[in-house]
C-alpha cells in the first residue's frame, strides 16, 4: 500500500486503526464460523452454549468498533491534507467507510442495540411457531414490537425525529437500507422498480398465455443424492470455486460464508427430486464464494477487502446461478456432463428439455421457490410493504390483507393462508427490514454487468459452451472481485457499464430468454 | 449454589469474578472450536488465517485472566471468613483454583508467553522437516532454544531463579507439571513410578517368553471403512457416548474437545488394515467424551465444572479403552454385533482369537502404537528424560544417546534412528515438558479406581457381556464427572478408593489379564 499521508499523526492513527479493525474482522470470521459450524455440524444439544459464544463474539466486536479511540484516529486521519487529493487511494477509501460504520454504529444506544437483540430472538421464535400453525394473529404481536423497535433504530441513525421523512428528504427506511447497501436510498429503489414493475407484470402475462406451455420433465424422476453431489461439485469446480479454499456442505437453508478469500463455505440441501433447485443452489452459493475468494486478500479485514455490499454480491450469485447456468451454452456443456453422472435417470430426455425445465415460469406464492422472471415481482411487494411498515402507514395487522392484495395484483394468485403469505420469510421476524430490494437489485445489476462482460469478451457463449467459464470469471476477478469496496454501488455501476444502473438490461434479457420458450 | 459469604463485599466480588471467568471460558471453548475445525473440516488453504483467529482468542483469554481487577476479586473473596469453614463448598473450590491458575498466569512475563509461542510454532515446523527426514541435527538447535525458554517459565513459575532445586526443595519441572495435572510433582511421581519400572520390565519379559505366542488374527482382514464407521460409532453409543450432544469425526491424530458438556466432538481415524486401532481410538476418545458430557452444566466455564487435570482425563479414556474394551466380558457382548456389522470379513475367527488380537503385547518403538503393558515403559522414559533436560543435567545435543539406552535397557529395543527415537512425539517441540507422566498417572488411576468400581458394582462382568455400561458409567458419574474440580487428583483417590495412588492395581491387572495369554 503506497504511503499518502502527510503527517506522521495520521500515519500512526491509520495504523492504529487498521489494527483494531483486522482484529475485528477476526472477532466477526469467528463469529461466522461459529454460525456455519451451527448450520451444518454442531449436535444439537450445543445450541444454547453457542449462542453465548456468539453474543460475546457480537458483543466484542461492537465494543472495539464504537471506543472513542476508533472516533479519534478517524479524526486524526482525516484531517490530513493529503486525503482529499486521493480520494480513490486504500487509505481514503478504508477511512470513507470505516467512518460509515462508526458513525450508524455510534447513532444507536447500546441499550436499543441489546432490545432489539432480545425482542427479536423471540420474535424469530413465535414466527416459526405460528408459521407452522398459520397464526398470524399469535405473531403480529411480535412484529409489531420489531417494527416498533426498528423504526427508533432507524429514527436514530437518520437523527430524524418522529418523522417518517428525514430532514434531508430521505425515507426513514434509507437508514434501514445503508446498513445493507451503503448509500442505497428508496428513491434509488423507486427510480429502478418503477419502471421495472408494470413491464414485468406484462411479460409475465404474456409468458403464460404464450402458445407453447414448457414444463419440468425432471419432475418424476428421483435421482440418488450420492449422484447428485458429485455432479453439483464438478460443476462448482469447473466454473471456478477452489475447494482448496472452500468447502461445499448441507444445511436446512443453503448460504455461503467467507471467512476470509482462503476460507469460503458454503451449503446446499438435496432432495431426490430436486436436482435443479440443488445445481441452482450450488451455482447460486458458488457466485458469492467466486466473489468471498476472490475479494483482495491483502485487504482482508478492512473496506478495502471487502464486499461493496449486498446487491453487488447477490449480482455475483445471480451471474452464475442464471446469466450462466440457465443458458443454453451452459447447458450444451453441462448436459454431457450431467447424463455422465446420472446416465440411467435421464432416459429420453434431451438438452432443450432441460433447458426447459431450468427456465420454467410459473405463478407461485413462495419467493424462495420462485422462476427467474417472477422473482423481482415477489421483492418489489416486500419493498413497498416494509416502506409502509416504517412510515406508519402500514399497521402489522392490516399486512396480510394487504399482501394479499398485491400477490392479487402483481402476481395474479391468491393467497391461501398467510403460512405462504407474509409469514413465508423470516427476514422481518430478526429486524431485517431494508433488506428485500437487495435480491433484485442484484439482479438488476447482474443483468448490466453481463451485458457489459459479454461486450468486452469476445465469443462468450462458445466458452460457455466449451466449459469454460475462466474468461467470464477474469472479468469479474478484475472489475468486481478484486476492487473491494472501492467504489460504491452506484459508482462501480458507471465504471463498469457507463451509465448508472437500469432496468433495461435485465428486461431485455428475460424477454430474448423467455419469448421463444413460450412461442413468442 | 448455596451461599456462603458473610459480606456483601465478598459475594459482589465473587459474582463478578465469575462472570468474568466464564466470559473467558466462552472464549477457550471458542478457540477450541477452531482448532476442531482446523483438524476436521478447514479448507487447507485457511491455515494462515486460522492461526490469526486462534491467536487472537487465546490472547484475549489470556488478558482476561492476568487482569488487576481479577487479583482484586480474588482477595476480597479471599477476605471473607466463610470461606475457611466450607473449603469444599463450590465458591471455595472456584476460589482456590482460581487463585492458582491467577497466580500462575501473573508469574511469567507476557514477553516471555509470546515469546514461546514464536519459537514452539517454529519448533514444531522444523520437527515435522526433521523427523521426515530423520535429521536430529536440524531440529536440535530449535528443541534447545524451547528447552531454555521452557526452563526460563519454570524458573518464574516456581519463583526459583538458576537453581534445578526450587526453594521447598521441590524439583523445577513440578512448575510445568502443575499447569497439566495441579499439584503434580516429580517426587509424587517417582513415589509410585520407582517400584513400577522394574516391576512391569520383569512382567513384560516374563510375558515374551512365555509359552504361549499371541498374534493379531485380523491382521490381514482389510475390512471397508464404511462398515467399521458404523461398528464403531454404535459401540460408542452402547458404552454412553451421547451423540445429541457430541460427534465423532475423522482426524489425522484422534482427539476429544469438550466445548461444554452439551456438545463435545471426538474424532478418530481409519485404515482398511487397522478396525482394532480404530475401535480403541473411539473407546480411548468416548471416555474423554462421557467425562466431559459428564462434568456439572450449571458449573460450566468455572473450575467447579471442570475436569480436574489430565491425568484425570486419561483415567477416563483408559478406563473405557483397556479396562472395559480390552476385557472378555466387553467382547462376549462386543462380538457378535461386530459379526453382525463386518460378517463377511471375519469369517473363521473366534471371540477368543479377537480377544487375543486386541491384548497383544509386543515389544516396540512408538509410544502411540504400544501395548497396555509396554505404554507405561515408554512413559517412564520420557519422564527421566524431560525432568534431566529441565535440571540441565542432559544437554539436547545428547538426547538420542539417553534416548537410546534407556530403550535398550527398559525395553529391550534398538532404536534404529532418531525418527522412531527422540523426534517421534510432538510434546517437546510446543513446549509440553511436564505432560507425559500424566498418560502413566492416568493408567493407574484408572486401574485404582476400577477395582473400586468392581467393588462398589456387584456383576460388573455380567453386565459388560450384556452389554450394559450404564451402572459403570453411572458410578463413574457419581464419583468422578460430577465432582469437577471439587477435589484434586490426590484428594479423589483417597476419597474413592481409600488410598493414595499405588503402582498395585495396575501390576495386578496386567498380570492377572495378560499371564493366561502367554501361557503363564
Amino acid at each position: 500500500m503506497a504511503e499518502i499521508f502527510h503527517t506522521p499523526q495520521a500515519r500512526q492513527a491509520y495504523d492504529q486503526l487498521l489494527a483494531r479493525v483486522r482484529e475485528r474482522s477476526l472477532l466477526e470470521s469467528t463469529a461466522s464460523l461459529l454460525w456455519w459450524d451451527q448450520e451444518t455440524m454442531m449436535p444439537p444439544g450445543g445450541v444454547e452454549h453457542r449462542s453465548r459464544q456468539t453474543s460475546l463474539m457480537s458483543r466484542l466486536a461492537h465494543q472495539m468498533l464504537i471506543d472513542e479511540e476508533v472516533g479519534r484516529c478517524l479524526q486524526a486521519c482525516e484531517d490530513d491534507p493529503a486525503l482529499k487529493s486521493a480520494p480513490l487511494s486504500d487509505q481514503a477509501v478504508n477511512l470513507r467507510e470505516l467512518r460509515h460504520v462508526y458513525d450508524r454504529a455510534r447513532r444507536v444506544p447500546s441499550e436499543l442495540v441489546e432490545e432489539i437483540s432480545r425482542v427479536t430472538s423471540l420474535c424469530v421464535h413465535a414466527w416459526t411457531q405460528a408459521r407452522q400453525k398459520n397464526d398470524f394473529a399469535s405473531f403480529a404481536p411480535w412484529l409489531e414490537q420489531v417494527v416498533t423497535l426498528v423504526r427508533k433504530q432507524a429514527q436514530c441513525l437518520s437523527a430524524a425525529e418522529r418523522a417518517s421523512e428525514t430532514p434531508s428528504g430521505g425515507h426513514l427506511w434509507d437508514a434501514l437500507a445503508d446498513g445493507y447497501e451503503p448509500g442505497c436510498t428508496a428513491a434509488e429503489v423507486r427510480r429502478v422498480f418503477d419502471p421495472l414493475r408494470p413491464r414485468l407484470v406484462d411479460l409475465v402475462q404474456r409468458l403464460l398465455d404464450g402458445p407453447k406451455k414448457p414444463k419440468n420433465h425432471l419432475a418424476s424422476r428421483p435421482i440418488p443424492i450420492p449422484a447428485q453431489q458429485a455432479f453439483v461439485r464438478q460443476v462448482a469446480q469447473r466454473i471456478g470455486f477452489d475447494f482448496h479454499r472452500g468447502r461445499l456442505d448441507v444445511s436446512a437453508h443453503p448460504f455461503c460464508s467467507g471467512f476470509h478469500p482462503t476460507d469460503v463455505r458454503m451449503t446446499t440441501r438435496y432432495r431426490e427430486d430436486g436436482l435443479l433447485e440443488s445445481l441452482g443452489g450450488v451455482l447460486h452459493e458458488s457466485g458469492h464464494g467466486l466473489y468471498d475468494q476472490g475479494l483482495p486478500p491483502e485487504h482482508h479485514g478492512t473496506p478495502r477487502g471487502s464486499a461493496v455490499g449486498l446487491a453487488i454480491h447477490e449480482s455475483q450469485s445471480r451471474t452464475w446461478e442464471n446469466f450462466v447456468g440457465r443458458s443454453r451454452p451452459f447447458w450444451q456443456w453441462c448436459w454431457p456432463l450431467m447424463q455422465q453422472h446420472l446416465d440411467a435417470q435421464l432416459d429420453g430426455l434431451s438438452l432443450d428439455d432441460v433447458y426447459e425445465s431450468v427456465n420454467l415460469v410459473q405463478r407461485s406464492l413462495i419467493r424462495t421457490e420462485s422462476d427467474e422472471a417472477t422473482y423481482n415481482l415477489h421483492i418489489m411487494i416486500r419493498f413497498e410493504l416494509e416502506l409502509a411498515l416504517i412510515d406508519g402507514s402500514l399497521s402489522v395487522r392490516d399486512l396480510p390483507g394487504a399482501w394479499n392484495e398485491k400477490y392479487r395484483a402483481c402476481l395474479g394468485i391468491e393467497v391461501p393462508d398467510d403460512a405462504r403469505g407474509c409469514m413465508q420469510d423470516i427476514h422481518w421476524s430478526i429486524g431485517s427490514l431494508g433488506y428485500f430490494p437487495t435480491y433484485t437489485l442484484g439482479n438488476l445489476y447482474a443483468a448490466q454487468f453481463f451485458q457489459a462482460a459479454r461486450a468486452a469478451i469476445p465469443d462468450l457463449d462458445a466458452h460457455f459452451a466449451a466449459g469454460d467459464f475462466a474468461p467470464l470469471l477474469a472479468w469479474l476477478r478484475k472489475n468486481i472481485h478484486q476492487q473491494g469496496m472501492r467504489h460504491r454501488s452506484h459508482d462501480l455501476c458507471v465504471m463498469i457499464t457507463g451509465r448508472p444502473l437500469s432496468a433495461d438490461p435485465l428486461l431485455d434479457h428475460l424477454t430474448t430468454k423467455f419469448s421463444p420458450l413460450h412461442g413468442l
